[in-house]
């Protein structure tokens, strides 16, 4: 068994990774850390969780940690990974790390969104861990940036797209849909109960932190400098995003056409589903699962197309593709323990 | 006091002309009628409802229903209303009509969307009831379709900008999300709790019926022919609708300069707040109300504007509107009956 | 006009008070408090408040505010009640405090649920709101103490079977359910939206600072001391209440009796709906309102009764009533102001 | 493999059966059927199901299904199984039904509430399949009775206090609150989301189907009558269930007994977590789960206890115990294929 440690346990992507790790043949999770819960057992603050009984809370600041894992999830804030990532390659252990931290390869566009970035050297060995895209550098890495949720809806939607040249890239917009839990766990007015409850509305709108993220890898992509609008918005659902992408056509192609481009682009891709046209996905049907669903849909009187993505923000968007990443790294099958169907209704 | 009878009334837009009603002071509802509820009584059917303790359900059938009114609203499907409105006309009535069958000028076009007129030369009388823009029409006319939920958003998002010429009209994208009740009362798959909680889906891409109806009142601001790519989206909440558009811009302005536009445009309308930039509309905030919010910023970075509407779309976007209208047509204040905040939390 | 001033004004019990207050045409808001947002204005802070343009929140501290109105609603957390409540009287002021600081007749109770009293002179002059149950007495005051929202449901419940002594006053099981805006606006983790959506659980079992307020009338009415099991749930909604007691029958009656005992009971009262066998009440017909809804069963197999109540807990459970406790004392008819339908659906 | 049948697969409870047997290593599912949807694959109609591209829906009339399974699932409504079942046992097949028609014991009470028996001669086979109580039955039996969701919390709670004779047994009462996804996937007005959606209500007081259940298996635990006092409510949620039971004490007990004897009760039980006072459970701990969740708190004051117990109504309630069930059936572990943690948040 591999043992593996998670930095940031129990927040809502900690607890994801120890949900779908509960179904891992491969992996053992064998410590876990928290700032505010140290010394407490994880089923016992988490009712439910009891196949973790055998695990109780350390400090981060706790020196034994790093001996006790071969690789590690860094479920932590920004600015807080970049503390601990480097510690951690160091003694030689894989990490994957959930924050924003090593996911941008120009340091002066991270420094412009997120503050001051103290490990610098460390930026050129991440791999961003999108593994429909860059599943062969992940597999030589021990650092991946996992992907921000937005971002791998937007990627993974307009890669087919932007790989054949079909789209005008000046064109892109991407109106994403995100539930609560996305947040965080911290309470705050915008996640009370009664003010997110039967509300919904747009934030950050053209200057969320996802904007550059989301334009470095689809000009990766286009071979080209892609400028994007993203508008986040916040639906009243605890999981769950779906993300509805429009650009103008460059070619006349049509709904059919878009389809298959699509299917035959993510071909071998356990993880992802494209629905024949005119489904479209639904987060109900990814709920809880590593999942992403695509639909696209071209209106032909305007030039337009439409693509949609639907991932639970979580899981795709978060923690599963941060366990699908582990997968690749440690040469697993990337699907291993991921294999759930959605929690529906 | 003036005489008011509603067609459909205990549909959810038949059930909130009532609850905005009750608080009106010129008119009195005097004859309500249902189909499947004939016979019963308003109050009985929905507890809560006392201050219609006095009206009894008839079938739209009975004979006598047209004499016990001066004013007519057809809370009804297409195709059903057109069989009625024509014989209130005749009757001199007033009417104001909540379905698609009198929005279309083109018959043509509503017959591709909709299927047969069986009313056609009605049509020419009726005025598109949507009083921010057509309100001196409204005073002259005795028949006003009153507007579609999605069509109000997009139009008065749009109006001030495509009066202005500051917008390429083939960029157009609507991208709008709508609480569950915008589906009505019965009950189906869709609209089942454990189907629509927690979800969210697009549905009719490109294909929704009120498409041409927004590109019709579009064109006629824009003096041109407008086409435009609209993606509605059920969202987990029972009211409310969130419309965020998105258009490439012709001249660069700022944000400021775009939330003054609005501004001046809108200075006079009761129903219509604009938002100070970067504060951004909420659905909370409009819930049970005739309210609509706007906000705006211009994406500089991709010279796109970015406009965001709110509003109930049981009031602004269907009842609320339609007693707006009323009062116009019967020359009271707009606002008269209108005047509540919304039901916030 | 009479002057009405706002303790509180930015909680959700102070908003639901604007809101109600907006259609009363014989009072008008002329002062309104907010530690945290003095200097704002209301509507600026809550979009949608348009009634309120006029109205920035004063610090309470404020020397002026006494005299800026003629009567008081002190929609404040308890303990803090007591420190201005006298000062209002002292100025002959009418006062409507929304807090527990005067409910208690008895201060050793108090005392022992929720910790000094800092105004215990003022006691006794305080008359418990509800007025199904002491409308005399509320005409007369100058100080209402307004009854808690699970109270309210429970004594309005058990008062017809009480009065008649028809239950075993040691077998009452008071089950409440309630809308997670009961617990105030100030974010915790229990009203975090991912934490309280989809959930539901029991708080304070047979522990929570309401039941001595239920004891105490029950005790007044039943004319004995009674002693009540009473816990308290929280259900995935903004609003509302539905509280299920349950009691040993000392005679045999039938559900008909039962209804027509509490029909009679409150036969005279505009806000109390009694639902006719076997409809029950639900939250949603009450929502927004000021109404009380009851429905019965009783279960001749066990000899038991079951009686239902369903309120807004920011209606008729606080805002709602304090409202119509200050139409009592002002001579106007209870229901003015308060006279509208549910937000349905 | 042991191959495994599901009559009415395209239902709640048939479709939460395929998700947890997609966990299962011993078992694989061969056979499904639908009468709406045969011809169509599971994986086309719900996506995401995709462990189960192999599966074609059958209609249930099929000549063939019963050859291909070795134990079947009857996810039917009641009077449907009754047929099938049967023939099911006559080809010497293993059953577990899910429906109500052979959970009691008495022809003549299941005709007064259910209707025309068609199998009698079946009923004395079947073992009530709730493993808790009657593990040793179900090993033996081929037709196993899977319990109502309501009833399984009430036995589970009820149990240790009946055996032990600490309760009045003539003082129960069971206030049961059920989310949504009870009532099955057809569309009807109570389950329309915008009647759901923030209300709460009781229904069927004190004559639901599931009285005659509760009252039979508590009577054969205390070995005397027992007659309940039984109310089911709607909750604005899509899974879950919350049970708050009450009853007199004939014994002065502690809170800290009263947990003492749960515990010990159920010490063995894989499924069954008893919380530490004053701890209670919370329906979002078990969301998705196998597992019951009970609290306890005795009020002293009143001699009376009440009994607290979460579960998910498609897990413990329907689906999962139904694997459970199988599981010991089957001589495996009965834990194989449902030790997933809770879906959190």
């Amino acid at each position: 068994m591999i043992r593996v440690g998670i930095f940031g346990a129990t927040g809502y992507t900690g607890l994801e990774l120890l949900r779908f790790l509960s179904n891992h043949s491969k992996v053992k999770v064998t410590v876990v850390t928290s700032k505010q819960f140290a010394g407490k057992k994880i089923s016992d603050l988490f009712p439910g969780f009891k196949n973790y009984e055998y695990l109780t809370l350390v400090s981060p600041d706790s020196e034994t940690i790093i001996s006790e894992a071969d690789l590690f999830f860094t479920a932590l804030p920004h600015q807080v990974s970049m503390d601990i990532v480097p510690k951690l390659l160091e003694e030689k252990k894989k990490v994957i790390d959930l924050s924003a931290d090593f996911r941008l390869k120009d340091v002066s566009i991270y420094e412009a969104w997120y503050g001051e970035h103290k490990a610098k050297e460390i930026i050129p060995k991440a791999v961003y861990g999108l593994p429909e895209i860059y599943e062969n550098e992940i597999k030589k890495t021990d650092l991946v940036a996992n992907p921000g949720c937005y971002p791998t809806t937007a990627i993974l939607a307009l890669a087919p797209f932007l790989k054949e040249n079909l789209i005008d890239i000046d064109s892109i917009i991407i109106d994403a849909k995100s539930g609560v839990s996305g947040a965080g766990r911290s309470p705050k007015l915008t996640t009370h109960f009664c003010e997110a409850n039967e509300d919904m509305k747009a934030y950050n709108v053209c200057i969320h932190r996802h904007t550059p993220e989301i334009e470095q890898e689809l000009s990766f992509i286009a071979g080209r400098e892609v400028k994007v609008t993203f508008v986040p918005h916040l639906i009243p659902a605890s999981r769950g995003m779906f993300t509805t992408i429009y650009a103008h056509l460059v070619e006349s192609i049509t709904t059919e056409d878009a389809y298959k481009l699509i299917k035959n682009f993510y071909l071998e891709r356990y993880f992802i589903k494209v629905l024949v046209p005119p489904n479209v996905p639904q987060i109900i049907y990814v709920r809880g699962t590593n999942e992403c669903h695509l639909g696209v849909k071209v209106n032909e009187r305007a030039k337009k197309i439409v693509i949609m993505a639907a991932i639970d923000n979580l899981g795709k968007g978060a923690s599963g593709q941060a366990i699908q990443n582990m997968n690749i790294m440690l040469n697993l099958p990337e699907e291993t323990g991921l294999k759930i169907p959605p929690l529906f209704p």
